[in-house]
């Protein structure tokens, strides 16, 4: 620890008596890590010092093209002639470049494409099978039409609606886009065609008149497309409507994050950018786009065949999404645009489905309690609890509910990203090289990584794990101090840092350590947890010892540690039998109002009998936090 | 007539005889005129030798760039440093330049934009005022809501759903495009707005739920567009939906007339080109948005205040607005994609009107008897006529009803585009400067041309009229042939020409002739319309004296002499008085059913009451057709 090199050097933030050369810092979006590379280096090198690995097959001679980067914020070094010719001028406009030509200028920020990462990040796309019956809102209709002729002039809509009505199918609507290809699409398939037929009211007439959104050839397979859009990941899932299985499944880092680690700073972008709300719909839809693409090749099918998506997602992705407006999400009282669910067309959004698919978006809370809570809510049962049963799912921001006896209550709060490892002067997403478990016993520090590669940093599940030891092993005190005279804590701005792992052992060179100031995020973290669960109980008029069962959804809750969750307080101290870790429940619930219409009458049944508690008004929520801060 | 400078020189008729030079043909577009130039000249220059009037302030110095054109077809001299300075590269690749700068490298077409012509063409945009209660389907609803504050997180859409329900307005849907402004609309108008609600269906639940269309403020008036779109030209109305009046008229040519003078030629366009039909479509869009620009301009309004709007055309043009596929269309057996009524949200088609505005189109009746015919029928009543009545619009397709007692029978026949001044050698549009009304006494012929100008050319009347004056004069026999000892008759390949006017008396300085083509191409059209008339007789077991009322529609149709109709045989010989030239009744049609929910159900009856005669296989018409085609 006797050099500066490679570690965090904020604006504000200078070790003392050191010597300072002018640094670039080169933040590696979606990876979510940081380089310090002097003036002259190139990106490539920055990502190298970071141990993030970019595809670079040439070894950065500027010769295989595959180190494609996106400049999102600050200067880079002009193309060069390499650069020039693997990029048209659009999009070298756009910020494409080469990370072995392109070097900063300044201070920038990268975006790294899938394609271009070595080996991909750890994303959530796990989580129970859905178990519900098998009824869709849209499904199959097979139809061959006697053709026209100049004795039988009946337009293509009419034809078909007369030959539905020999099938007693009621006269149907078509959809504007459908009808875009609908006349091709009779006369290609010698004028049989297979309808995908959406209900279009759940409570209306006896034979209620569908609508169509796809026209399929007869042998080709409903489909329909489940997606969980997080902050930070996004999960995917391809399902056959007819049998209600899962076909493929498929992850992708939320393209969003180069416009900001949390939702508030992306709508603060959008509301500083004219077009801005637009651009982040954009690149969500890109990235959807992407993931439809992999999805089909995996399963073998065409995205035609796709005539139904659910997207849940928080509030403000959900208004993202949507093309909603954001500002109003942003300020307070934080007032959503939408609660209700919505259908909105596939082909407005720009996502490759079917012509006339719709898109299903379930009910919001409110502006902080969005449709993923909904749709984890419904995947777990935990909305029709008997007994006291609380459900959250750790993130930027944690939603917490809580339900008993048919009551449901739920609050938001703001926990920060520190288990997405950004605001953690180590920190990085859930990657190869992240350190993930960490144990420290008599004998020293044990860690574990993800891919089992030497370390570059830790991830969510491994911070929450040295605090958890460090209190554990009294080296650090109930207020998150250190104890300043242990032989691994080593002076550091702001309160000193426990060394994790030294430059010796890690994958980019550089000590590992976890400062006084992480430790104070993760305080700040699992305090707002533990404060939002105790605010419901108080509210419910029970205590911590009545909870009945305990649900941890999410990526990150699916790896934490709950021992050490418990230790440091963030969850109640429960026998862990009560505890159930249940992976991505909001894809599951996507997955599950995929496949059965009565599941969306629930999910809008949950919508509606939530009671939201905003946590900021509470009388006691100050109190239950400053104490929930505590090791 | 020694020099045949200025005359039309096509690719397979050359004067005998005569020394050929290099000359180049400068297609004029909307007017409808060509031009001989010689290589070197302008398309300025081309202009002027055709009588089409460009603006030019400056006299063609390049100074005032008002002589704005665009090139459609063929290819020009590159864009002079005048040009570069007055477009963008993105305007001069889209083919705009200036007249005076550009000059043929060969055969070219050119669109000129209305603001470039000196003096507008004429355009129907008169009829009939309507006469129907008012009753549209999008009404008003204002509502003031609780501001939202941390104690009451409603979202905007339920805060204004609550508020409704106190007004006894069952819950809204809240259409997609509504939504991207509403947040933000709520808190400008502090927390006041005019709902415009469009009732969804009408033969619902006694309650039906309506749809907002459009946020306005408190004060401002809900507007509707009413829009005919014939193959020529396009006829657009603003009115008030409370009132039912109009507030404001326009006129504009259908700038698809670029790509093909008739709707089988667009579609052909469509067909060889990848994007042709988008094209087609978004041309149209274009134009629509400067009409409306206009009208909201007259009324002192903006377009977000236009909730609502009808637009009805011919099938072809209705299948290129709402961008269905019109291939089908272009082929035998001539099929419709669609022929059942449509709502297309205005937003998706790119018109500028209010966010979440519904464009209705009535229904069609067949592949060549489109929704414009249907709302014809309606303005006139024609569709409940007890005794027998024929209603016809004639244009490049001629449209033909004949109803009564309830029966209604409908066909459509290729009357050419000779009326609208095409494949007639001296034919123009209805602009100024052309031959309008003609008589042929014993002292001379007398002309009449629209705006008093020296004459440069003919239009539908004037040809009309001519060829009834001529045949009167005994100057053409019953088979359209010339009289070759006529002292006006001058010699012209394919069987003479008649001198209408010398080049000493026109505008251009060249004789203003009709040629034995000419009077052959009246026949054709004249005789295909009186063909369909008779055959739907036939079909009916009438004969001609049985007509009761014989209305006569469309633009020519107003200016046309009736004398010279019955002269000519194009019409049957019926007392004057049982004929009625209603000006656009098409027009008329779209606007009560802008103002009406009733006219909309009655044209959904109409288009399903009307038999088609398909005249192509109709046993009787070649004879008939025949028989009708002598003078």
């Amino acid at each position: 620890m006797t050099s500066g090199r490679g570690l965090r050097v904020g604006n504000q933030q200078h070790l003392s008596g050191q010597h300072t050369e002018i640094q670039y810092k080169v933040d590696l979006e979606p990876v979510g890590r940081r380089a310090l590379i002097a003036p002259g280096m190139t990106l490539l090198d920055a990502a190298r010092r970071a141990g993030v690995e970019i595809v670079s097959v040439c070894g950065g001679m500027g010769a295989c093209g595959k180190c494609h980067v996106r400049l999102v914020q600050g200067e880079l070094t002009p193309p060069t002639s390499v650069e020039t010719r693997t990029f048209n001028p659009a999009e070298l406009a756009a910020g494409h470049r080469l990370a072995c030509q392109a070097r900063p200028l300044g201070d920038v920020k990268i975006d790294i494409p899938p394609a271009s990462l070595s080996t991909p990040q750890r994303l959530q796309v796990e989580g129970q099978e859905s178990e519900v019956a098998v009824d869709p809102v849209v499904k199959r209709v097979d139809v061959t039409v006697v053709p026209a002729t100049l004795h039988d002039l009946r337009s293509d809509t009419v034809r078909l609606t007369d030959a539905l009505a020999e099938q007693d199918v009621p006269r149907p609507f078509f959809d504007q886009p459908v009808l875009h290809d609908l006349s091709g699409k009779l006369r290609e398939q010698n004028w049989s065609v297979r309808l995908a037929l959406r209900r279009r009211n759940h409570r209306s007439e006896p034979r209620p008149r569908g609508e169509v959104v796809g026209v399929l050839r007869p042998e080709q397979a409903l489909l329909g497309l489940a997606v969980d859009i997080g902050t930070t990941k996004m999960a995917a899932y391809l399902l056959d409507l007819t049998t209600g299985h899962t076909l493929a499944k498929a992850g992708l880092m939320n393209p969003q994050i180069a416009y900001g680690e949390d939702v508030v700073s992306r709508i603060a972008y959008a509301n500083r950018h004219a077009d801005g709300r637009h651009l982040l719909q954009a690149r969500l839809m890109e990235s959807l786009n992407d993931l439809i693409d992999q999805l089909c090749q995996e399963a073998g099918v065409t995205h035609e065949q796709i005539v139904e998506a659910v997207v849940v997602g928080n509030t403000a992705i959900h208004h993202f999404f949507a093309g909603l407006p954001v500002r109003q999400l942003g300020e307070s009282p934080y007032i959503a645009a939408v609660t209700e669910p919505l259908d909105i067309c596939a082909c407005h959004l720009g996502l490759k489905l079917a012509s006339g698919a719709k898109v299903y978006l379930p009910p919001n809370v409110a502006g902080y309690v969005g449709a993923d809570h909904v749709a984890m809510l419904l995947a777990t049962d935990a909305w029709r609890a008997q007994k006291p049963t609380v459900a959250l799912d750790i993130g930027t921001n944690t939603e917490i509910s809580l339900a008993v006896e048919g009551q449901i209550l739920s609050c938001s709060c703001a926990s920060g990203p520190a288990f997405e490892g950004a605001h953690i002067h180590a920190g990085m997403r859930a990657a190869p090289g992240a350190v993930e478990y960490v144990q420290i016993l008599d004998d020293g520090v044990h860690i574990q990584t993800i891919g089992g590669k030497p370390p570059v940093g830790i991830c969510g599940s491994g911070i929450l794990d040295t605090v958890a030891e460090l209190r554990a092993a009294g080296i650090i005190q109930r207020t998150g101090r250190f104890q300043p005279n242990h032989p691994r804590i080593v002076p550091w701005d702001g309160g000193g840092a426990f060394l994790l792992a030294p430059a010796a052992n890690t994958g980019n060179g550089h000590d590992l350590i976890v400062t006084r100031r992480d430790v104070n995020e993760i305080q700040l973290a699992k305090g707002a947890i533990r404060a939002g669960v105790e605010v419901l109980l108080l509210e419910a008029g029970l205590t911590a010892q009545d909870i009945d069962t305990f649900i941890v959804a999410g990526a990150f809750g699916t790896y934490l540690d709950l021992e050490s969750a418990i230790r440091i307080g963030m969850f109640p101290p429960l026998p862990l039998e009560r505890f159930q870790q249940v992976g991505n429940a909001a894809g599951t619930g996507a997955r599950q109002m995929l496949i059965s219409a009565e599941q969306r009458r629930l999910a809008a049944q949950i919508g509606e009998r939530v009671r939201y508690v905003e946590l900021t008004i509470h009388p006691s929520f100050t109190a239950v936090y400053m104490n929930a801060m505590y090791l």
